[in-house]
């Protein structure tokens, strides 16, 4: 099992020098570092690791409730898909000793709700309707031609669309797609292919305001609002589950996006122990080595250039030492700036990176990304109350704010379990921050297996009263059953500094595959990379950040592809 | 008439010494500035004003499209209502020989459209049905003791069940509140008595997330949920108008808002001349004043104190000027701040004013409000084509993401004409901004009275070219009917530096009656004030600018109320 106990240094070393400086210690900053050690020629005196945070590992935290010491809870992100190699090779391979890939189950379409304008059903229903040649007729008033179908099928109808609607594609890429009945239209693109269609694909469709438009300067609200009308539009952001999917992002991204990762053949798996786990591996893999050092609570303020002649070092690093508050330098050769785009908006704008006149490309750059929200609450249950529904694994949905939430833990009946609110969400941010914001915590109590002193302990990341109240609320009209209230519970908002997003959508009208790999050196000049989650081509999930960091590695820093990875695995742009 | 042609210095003066440094030359700047000149003691030289606009009035902002010489098209503020005293005197009074007081006209809800969820009606069917004794249903699931409403009957029914459930505000208020039928409630207080009431009213509903909450400390989206369930909290925001009526603000101040500002009885006006004329006849007062100057183009990038014993005035302040991109420094003893929320973000963050360590309540306070974006496009049309579907003026709403559009200036048949599409929102807002960063210009056309020389002159502030395909799509779903296209369009994302928000509004748990006079005088210490609409309980309204600037003044530079304005006229906290 992997050890979460990696030693942290919040102390400070004003002068520090050494070669290279990888400031955040989520999962690219830690995946640089292990790379670079591990696997590359250099020690650990050569390779520093800064964090302003307590703990490492980002946008990944993995916690347990009092009460239910065997089930994860997951703050952050929760699971991977068995197609993306990076993730899939680290925990089922390179560290499978340290840690157990355990399927994240999805639970039965037939069991779980959708409940979308008062109006409450399973989430098979339009599967089961179609199967006895009728179609569903839900509260959305949809156009003819949309009406029957689920809003997986309509997504990819659209898709199909308007992939099929461009002679380009046709042409290239038309045996790569067809219809197979009524609901169902296949696209089977590699994510290889999908690079050679997205920069290309033109919207052809006569009489619509982005006729002849390229579809990456296509927003993806106003592409689906086009297709299937506002209502249809409605319809799929809600009942897609996500209003994340569908916000105004670059519609060529989002293609490959809802069908590569929703499509029904991905495999969902996750660590038994916390899908932080892996990040804790490569960590403790880098503190091996000589001289490792992660720098914790040490926040980046600025950097600076050295004087060619007078410096034994190219960059200085002004730390903010947060126990002591006090500054200190630290200076290297190479910097790599592994964080999303709110944190490196924090850092110094005017010094000679960042300084708005002088480098405007790069500032449009780090602003070619959606900023997306995303609040998380778990909720410890005296028992599993889902099960006697029918339910033991997976979500339901609705349309009320809190959109959905996840199952989890439900091992046995008489069990505690814990259930996942989840409003990653633009459109509801306002609705929970209000609520999130209100100084009245919510009181925890003791269970036949959790003290009062234990669920106490969690005072400090406790949600609000009324917000604990109103998701309760809003899952007892969710499932039209009385539901007890929860004896304790955990309240992550991932738009707090530093991070300022859970994850990252591509706007409408950026060349993306430009951006990548600008971003991964935007001064030829300058030994600086951006590397993480933010610029990749798989945001939210952890292998859009692997991949990032790989791609730098091998062009940056002279390492080779990971013997370890599948010599044939697609990295992207 | 009022002459806009009020001179402006983009130059500098490195060295300038004078009294009172008001920075912004919106509505609130130069109200102080008139002010403290014409009816103060004070000379012009000792009053300046800064801004980094190249043209004053702010969030006022009248123009004229080619071809319709006559009428006018407001980018900015675009009314007010007569109960708004400072406003209404100044215009019908002071200056009401420069300017001409006209009818803003909202048109017949007879005629006007809605048109939701693909059902199109007019805006007089609810209280049609009424007075037939039917219920209008529309395609929301409203609650049963719901449907029948319409969004402003609504409105008023929450507000008064909210009210009358506390036994504090029965006891002491109650007499001002009555239903007067199955449709109709009547709230009768003066803004001094919500003012009495908004602190302390609370929310008594058994059950219920928010039950004894302060309703100061609930949030508008939340409470209304709260009352009439999320589908009754999407038809109000929809058929509303609004989304901006509805966000997740300050429930408390929300009430009066739509009980004050969208009552049956209330007169909207406007100025003939355009409505920024206002700022213009004061600026020009001022302006008369010996050493009278208004620095334009001239950006505040810090302010510091200066050493008392060294130097002759309390303040330096550093100025970049835009043309010659020069900084150059000012001194005053006095410094306004004229400014909303965005600009002040701008400022140097880390001078001894806004230092976050170590001023955290006014930087806590500067946040206390929302900033709401605000787009809006004018379209000139050949002809006003609405015309034949018997509207002459107001505004038709819908549920498409243009929300409503206002139709302008339709005084002949034959007349190029003027509609205003309007999207103020939280909501749709990425929906727009994807197609408004759109590279590709609208390109304008000559007609039988506006040359292609004249149209062509707008191209810098023409909206994108699929903006406006989209929104004329969007108009012709909305009439059911063909729309021509415009032959020119003016385009303003109020979003845009320095304004960052086109109006505001204040955050719920936020004590509104100690945040505003705190505003005024952030320091006890130092004589720095902050005012205008952001900060005031007229958010949105020109009045709150108004309101604060004349508070400010006669707490801290000792001016009598004007002779002018009404002796018992409230002016708010």
């Amino acid at each position: 099992m992997v050890d979460k106990n990696t030693a942290l240094n919040t102390g400070m070393q004003d002068g520090l020098k050494f070669d290279v400086a990888i400031v955040g210690a989520g999962i690219s900053g830690i995946y640089t570092a292990y790379r670079l050690t591990t696997e590359g020629a250099n020690t650990g005196s050569q390779v520093q690791v800064f964090d302003m945070n307590t703990r490492i590992a980002g946008r990944l935290e993995s916690v347990r409730l009092p009460g239910m010491p065997t089930v994860q809870g997951e703050l952050g992100g929760m699971r991977y898909l068995t197609s993306q190699k990076i993730v899939t090779t680290l925990i089922e391979q390179v560290f499978a000793d340290q840690m157990e890939a355990v399927e994240f189950p999805m639970g039965d379409p037939a069991d779980l709700y959708m409940y979308l304008r008062k109006d409450r059903c399973k989430q098979n229903a339009w599967t089961e309707a179609q199967s006895r040649g009728q179609k569903l007729l839900t509260r959305y008033y949809l156009d003819d031609d949309d009406i029957g179908f689920s809003a997986d099928q309509l997504f990819s109808k659209v898709i199909y669309d308007v992939l099929t609607a461009d002679p380009w594609f046709r042409e290239n890429f038309g045996q790569h797609v067809h219809q197979v009945d009524a609901y169902t239209y296949v696209i089977e693109l590699t994510l290889r292919q999908w690079d050679q269609v997205k920069p290309y694909l033109t919207y052809h469709f006569e009489g619509s305001p982005y006729d002849k438009r390229l579809v990456n300067d296509i927003g993806f609200w106003n592409l689906l609002k086009d297709q299937v009308s506002q209502e249809g539009y409605t319809f799929l952001s809600t009942a897609g589950g996500y209003y994340s999917n569908t916000i105004n992002w670059n519609a060529a991204e989002a293609f490959p996006y809802m069908i590569g990762d929703f499509s029904a053949g991905a495999e969902y798996k996750t660590i038994a122990e916390g899908f932080d786990s892996t990040v804790y591996a490569m960590a403790n893999d880098y503190m091996r080595h000589e001289g490792a050092c992660i720098w914790s609570e040490n926040k980046l303020l600025t950097f600076n250039r050295q004087h060619p002649q007078s410096a034994t070092h190219r960059y200085e690093l002004v730390f903010l030492n947060l126990r002591s508050n006090q500054q200190w330098r630290a200076y290297a050769n190479r910097l790599v700036l592994a964080m999303p785009r709110h944190s490196l908006e924090l850092l110094d704008q005017d010094n000679f990176f960042f300084n708005v006149n002088e480098n405007t490309e790069l500032n449009k750059n780090i602003r070619s990304v959606i900023k997306e929200p995303a609040f998380k609450i778990l909720m410890g249950f005296d028992t599993p109350w889902w099960n006697e529904l029918g339910i033991t694994a997976g979500h339901s949905i609705t349309d009320l704010p809190m959109r959905q939430c996840y199952y989890f833990g439900t091992a046995k009946v008489t069990d505690h379990s814990m259930l996942l609110g989840s409003y990653g969400d633009m459109e509801t941010e306002t609705f929970w921050k209000a609520l999130s914001d209100d100084p009245v915590k919510f009181r925890p109590r003791a269970t036949r297996l959790a003290s009062q002193l234990e669920v106490e302990a969690l005072n400090d990341v406790a949600a609000s009263d009324t917000m604990v109240k109103e998701v309760v609320k809003e899952l007892r009209e969710l499932h039209g059953v009385g539901i007890p209230m929860p004896y304790v519970t955990w309240f992550k908002d991932w738009g707090d500094d530093p991070f300022g997003a859970g994850y990252h959508a591509w706007k409408a009208g950026y060349k993306v595959q430009d951006v990548m790999p600008y971003m991964r050196k935007p001064m030829a000049t300058e030994d600086i990379h951006i590397c993480g989650e933010a610029y990749s081509d798989q945001q939210g999930w952890v292998e859009g950040a692997f991949c990032e960091a790989e791609k730098m590695l091998q062009s940056y820093f002279g390492l080779p592809r990971p013997s370890w990875l599948p010599a044939d695995y697609y990295l992207g742009w």
